[in-house]
């Protein structure tokens, strides 16, 4: 297979290159850029002497839709005009971006403040979340890749939610990051010296994958109320935990909590429920393709906490693209991500 | 004044000594051991060299209630048994671990899995947070410094809940810390390989800070619901940001938090509320014994979120100390621990 | 005393506010700006809120001239224009930056690719370092304080190689800083995820602070040989060490080292000699205006390793500035700056 | 092939299972220890769920003589013990400990302060870097895995050294390295609270990689000199840079340096000479096998800095044994270490 990354230089793109470099079934790997045409790539990023010292090359939907598959890793707004001209030239299409994710024009335009793709467009791109949707994306052209928090939160609170366990009529969702989920482009909030050494909140009640989770939550486990999130920024490059709290319906024990969990993925190799444990870490999927989920009912309030662990620039955005793009060629979901974590 | 520090090789008692060191009414800071007595500090700490020189001090009645003041920095259960030989000797006795927070016997029993107190001790110990019982805190012999998590958790919810403007019966706080909260005995869980770049969740639902919280929401704010309290270890030294979720009440705005928590604190020189910003940090108020509050209504789900954050060696524990100190001498609150936030 | 600072938002700026703020000889701190006249600098910098709620003020010299003593942390090429016409106008001159550090026009232009100030400016100017040139500093009008790296060379080196206990015709220094002396303005080389978990070597052979160094060698201690010289950078915030090997002269033992270090900093009261420790580190200097330096010889190769660490935004920058304003207005040299460490 | 592991709960242990669980030839991992015998492998390390999740075994010789390859990764002394019964059983033996790499027993003795192992042992086993010793690792039944710093300070300058290109006889080492090489144990010197934005120097000229390192550089390049070489720990976890200063011999320009580093290693897939760089960082070899060097001459003194980096669980240990197990069993040298460094 042949593929190509348009966005190469960003932190989903660079990803992107670590996994496919590996991927037994990738022969070749182009990347496009609309600034650097001609830039060795491992000038740029050193890292990747000997490995990837190809030149980059312009955007040209000629040379592009001769690829099996091509990876958007860019900014948001970028493939809403990027992307529709390629559809149905014969490439296969997997925006790891936020523009195809929300299904209705306004909602994204008022969440991501920026002019919405066009609709018949937006109807076609299948959400990338290979546990709740598989056969979708098996059929897909365009694959709009889930966002790094939607990733950590639908993968826990879906089981719990379709099956009616908990209440997703008052979810909370305290979420946090490593800084990478900033991308590659330095600015004060991503400045080293004053990142470090520090723990913050940004973007109160207004991350825009906010409408993102609600989708998805609405298509895939009937849950129609609005949600509460909140974002926090880690002092470290990699990783995202979510911690949800919810009121559990009725009866429901922890028990039943943590069967569903299993059940419904137990046919999923990437997503691992945790039982017994004191403490639940980001490292544990360091640079891998985990998610990690756990489940703890309080009993003092009868609320439960679900947390969940991936790390962001794989499962969170580049592995998922790949696990995408395995399913779409049949080929084991696992194929080329099938990474051990870095524990230290 | 003379003071002393029973327990100053750990993370309170250092940062004792780095603000007493300072304060311009204290003339003599003895250091207590129970096991290197005679050790000469700087050698240990050599970041005192041709700053405390002196040699470490058995714990000695006798000589301890010559003091004005004993701050005990000590683990869990030590001053259960310390602490009581030494009421009514003379000096004033500043607690800054747990033993004497919780007036009930066997709430402190159940939650620290040690005997507590004998309870006339209990009943005479006055909680040391300044802003919320600084009467009581001027007459006392014997103050329990409040822990770090809640009195970022009390600073901003008291205000709220004692006016009823949030609805006390749901709330949930996620809660973040840096290491130094672990103290300075080194473990697998402060092991900075497996700690940097690495954010946990730890002690779910079971953290003994949460009958501490509990306890004081009912002292103050008439608010007897338990809590849901989580608690998390971020990759930094120093730092806690409690980010609280609470249901407004009625019609209230997110003007009138605002008012209700500036007007509570317009005469407490440590607490400053914040307003107009998309962001809120630990590091901007790092070293310094700052309570820095922000409050923000999302009105899609018509709740609150409450950010503190903290030093949590300062204001969470040596600073606060010093606050309570100021006061029983009717000093200045202020005295010797105006210290200004080291930003970077 | 009333004093004024010139690019207040910089990191030198930053740590001049937290120092003067709390010197009890300064009654009024004037922040200037060329870029941000009218902001109030505490909603720029919010840990400064209620501590430095006023607005920036325009450069306007006849405003300058009525101050005190004015600082300029402004970047490199900067005062070579803005502080001529200041000179004489009635303030003292505090440069931070290195416009006026080096005599030699000629060197000046090589080093930094600009144009050196007028040559009768950069007669007159004093180098700032307060343990070799305290009389000088007393009466100068303008000074050059010293760069990071210079500071903890000097102090360290300059003894020995003043009494000839080294060979100053091989030195080899090799310094590693922490990445607040790249300063404030965001770059790929401050991005925290391409800095954080990662140690680099920069300026290989380039740094402009060689012959600055050379210079003070040959004027404080007549040794004008070059000096090899490279600078790492740290993923931490703040701190410097510089690592420096020297053959020791002839019979010369560890034991003379350590005296004549001791002897020649018996009254400078920033300047600890560490003996008998088997470990130094930044951290013991942290948020302080020391510098701890430790010599020792190896038997095997009968060389010197000598180690000074400082804090470079303190000792390296705005504490020593303050150091020397001290001593132009004959205050005890420790006014406003006897700082305690911060361990952790 | 089937191989197991002695001390696999260290970093070095993690660190072959990380890379031996995706080696196309391995298909058994036995996990082998003295005191947990019996303990699921994943429960205590939960990054390995669903990945390694057989209980570890005690160590047994009739066992570990079946296997193909047996891996120590244990404390200094330990296998001076345990690994000659196992000589000639039939698993060949690769100890990542310092044990067998010291060839004269009062050496290992002086400077590791243990008893050396027996005479006929240490003659036998074979100093594994591939890069110098292939064809004796090839044939080796018991080889001494190198070093990590060695490692670094070898690759870079004994193709330099063996040349004649630069002079031997006063090299200057000045070592750094993330904390992970202190091991998985617990101390003050790797406490998260003194360790994060902490740089220190430690074992000055006492590291007992000085002799492993001038035994290599006798017996690859007929080097006698003892070294000057210091080592300093970085707030990071995984990394080692090398700076080492040499004065060039006659009239040896740079150039010919880095020819004779290109020539030397233009087999070696593991090692890139890096050329036209302003900078060099650990980071560009993160998590890899790579070795990355860098020279450089500095005009004004004549004298080359050369720079190696290097991750120290990979290329400094389990990388590095995986690459001489491959030599041994004439596999291609990158079977299963193939691995793409994680720039970010």
């Amino acid at each position: 297979m042949k593929v190509g990354i348009v966005g190469a230089s960003g932190y989903g793109g660079l990803e992107l290159i670590r996994l496919l470099q590996n991927h037994p079934e990738i022969e070749q790997i182009d990347l496009f850029t609309s600034s650097e045409v001609g830039t060795v790539f491992s000038q740029k990023y050193p890292h990747l002497v000997n490995i990837h010292d190809q030149p980059m090359k312009a955007i040209e939907p000629e040379h592009i839709s001769k690829l099996d598959t091509v990876f958007f890793s860019t900014p948001a707004g970028v493939t809403t005009k990027l992307l529709p001209p390629l559809v149905g030239a014969g490439a296969k299409l997997i925006d790891l971006s936020g523009d195809f994710r929300l299904k209705d024009q306004g909602t994204f335009e008022h969440w991501y403040q920026k002019d919405a793709p066009p609709i018949e467009h937006l109807e076609k791109s299948v959400y990338g979340l290979p546990e709740w949707n598989k056969e979708d994306i098996a059929d897909a052209e365009v694959i709009a890749n889930p966002g790094c928090y939607p990733t950590a939160v639908l993968l826990s609170l879906l089981p719990l939610l379709k099956n009616k366990l908990i209440d997703g009529s008052q979810l909370i969702i305290d979420a946090k990051s490593g800084i990478s989920g900033a991308g590659n482009k330095p600015s004060q909030a991503t400045h080293f010296s004053e990142t470090n050494e520090n723990f913050s909140i940004y973007k109160i009640h207004q991350h825009q994958h906010i409408p993102e989770i609600e989708q998805a939550m609405n298509t895939f486990a009937d849950q129609p109320d609005p949600i509460m999130f909140t974002t926090h920024l880690v002092p470290m490059t990699r990783g995202i935990m979510t911690t949800s709290y919810a009121k559990v319906n009725g009866q429901v024990t922890e028990e039943q909590l943590v069967n569903c969990l299993q059940e419904t993925y137990k046919d999923s190799p990437f997503v691992r429920i945790l039982t017994d444990v004191q403490k639940v870490s980001t490292k544990q999927v360091y640079g891998s393709n985990y998610c990690d989920i756990h489940v703890k009912v309080d009993p003092r309030t009868n609320q439960a906490t679900i947390i969940a662990v991936i790390d962001n620039v794989v499962k969170g955005a580049a592995g998922q693209a790949i696990q995408n793009m395995n399913i779409q060629y049949d080929l084991n979901e696992k194929t080329g991500i099938d990474i051990i974590p870095l524990w230290i």
